[in-house]
């Protein structure tokens, strides 16, 4: 259920589905060895498979049941690709960045969430996210599916520990802010929302960390209006990030 | 894939996983016939349990064997519970509703999609839900249990189609928005997302319809800040319902 991460690696080398073999493609950031197009070939495909021959890369034409054979996803959306697993960043440079907008995950262990959270921090404008190495989620073909894209673009970091982190965050005046049920502030009045900052989610069910939650500089909450008490984490961390995005943008 | 929706009925009978159980014996809204637990309990099964027994409902414990193949979805948490359907609800009087907050979904077909929907509309205060009767999804366990309790709460209707019902809003005095990456007004921009109002979502990958895009009086888009492109339409839902909850709250 939850594949540790070596030590020198993410994940990330299998890629599934159109938008994230596309964005594979036109990212061009990794090595990409193969990619396995299925024959009963859509318009969508037919320029995915156009776009890898462009760029020199081997195209294989396979049958809808050869396809779903090798791929890990449900449904790979008629396409497959291999390619250099997704190099991880360092958390010194990230926290470097002078508008830092980091993303770290506390114990996230559900692939498509990971996915899910990757992708709006990505369209968010997120500049790195931060994973423990450890009892997490990573890039599995499921999470690189629903991350769409984001990971040819977002630097991703492994880590010990996140509540190492955030002390490594304070040191390097990058604003730490912990997303919680019941947390202090609306995220809509986070005046710090401007400042190099990194946001901190929880796992889905159990939340933040006590210790994730008793170092952050801020802890935030997400307003409800109805009866159910709970956002899942991916779309808790697209309603926050688009926020932070927003606050960012009216403060230029 | 894409299940139709027989004309009476939402589905919803089957609710797997602990927050879409809670909901539905906290809400009570509708008959539940069997509540089956996973005898490896932990606190919270035991407190569904004796939630369910003081309601008078029939539990049944069973090995962890038993219940997933009682199961319909990959992870019921130790908990499934057989109820009555979800009755639709009508369409005009969610509309009449004075300050009508609904959300119509223009032929999502994932499930899971569809129970993200719910979950975020629900915490923003939405009012109902518009869903075609046809090529959509419904209330499947997976949907149900992504949904997280919402459907307990949540005024459903299932209708012919939504270009027929973007018409009817606009004859009830409701504003119809559409959602789309081209749309014309940044959601944060809304000024009317203080009257009643109807967003309409469009399908996954496609988008909003040509029709649905045509009838609708505005059509906003979620401001993007990196290389990807598009969100999940249930982050999407999610950012959009809240920017909505926010608006309204601020013009009060």
């Amino acid at each position: 259920m939850t594949p540790r991460l070596a030590a020198s690696s993410l994940g990330g080398d299998r890629v599934e589905g159109r938008r994230a073999v596309t964005e594979l493609l036109t990212a061009g950031r990794r090595r990409v060895r193969t990619v396995w197009v299925a024959s009963e070939r859509s318009d969508d495909l037919a320029e995915i498979a156009d776009n890898a021959t462009r760029r020199g890369i081997q195209v294989r034409e396979v049958t809808r049941q050869e396809l779903d054979d090798i791929s890990s996803t449900e449904v790979p959306q008629g396409v497959v690709a291999d390619a250099d697993p997704i190099e991880p960043a360092g958390v010194d440079e990230m926290l470097a960045v002078p508008s830092a907008f980091l993303v770290a995950l506390d114990g996230v262990t559900d692939p498509q969430n990971l996915g899910a959270v990757l992708r709006a921090a990505e369209t968010a404008g997120a500049t790195g996210i931060v994973l423990p190495r450890h009892r997490a989620a990573h890039l599995t073909p499921a999470a690189v599916k629903a991350a769409a894209g984001a990971i040819e673009y977002l630097p991703i970091a492994a880590v010990a520990g996140i509540p190492a982190v955030i002390i490594q965050a304070a040191r390097a005046d990058v604003w730490t802010i912990g997303l919680d049920a019941d947390g202090d502030v609306p995220i809509d009045d986070l005046t710090i929302a401007d400042r190099p900052l990194m946001l901190v989610l929880g796992a889905e069910g159990r939340g933040l960390s006590r210790l994730a939650r008793e170092r952050c500089d801020v802890v935030a909450r997400i307003p409800m209006y109805g009866h159910v008490a709970s956002l899942n984490v991916g779309a808790a961390a697209a309603i926050t990030c688009a926020t932070i995005a927003r606050l960012r943008t009216a403060t230029l």
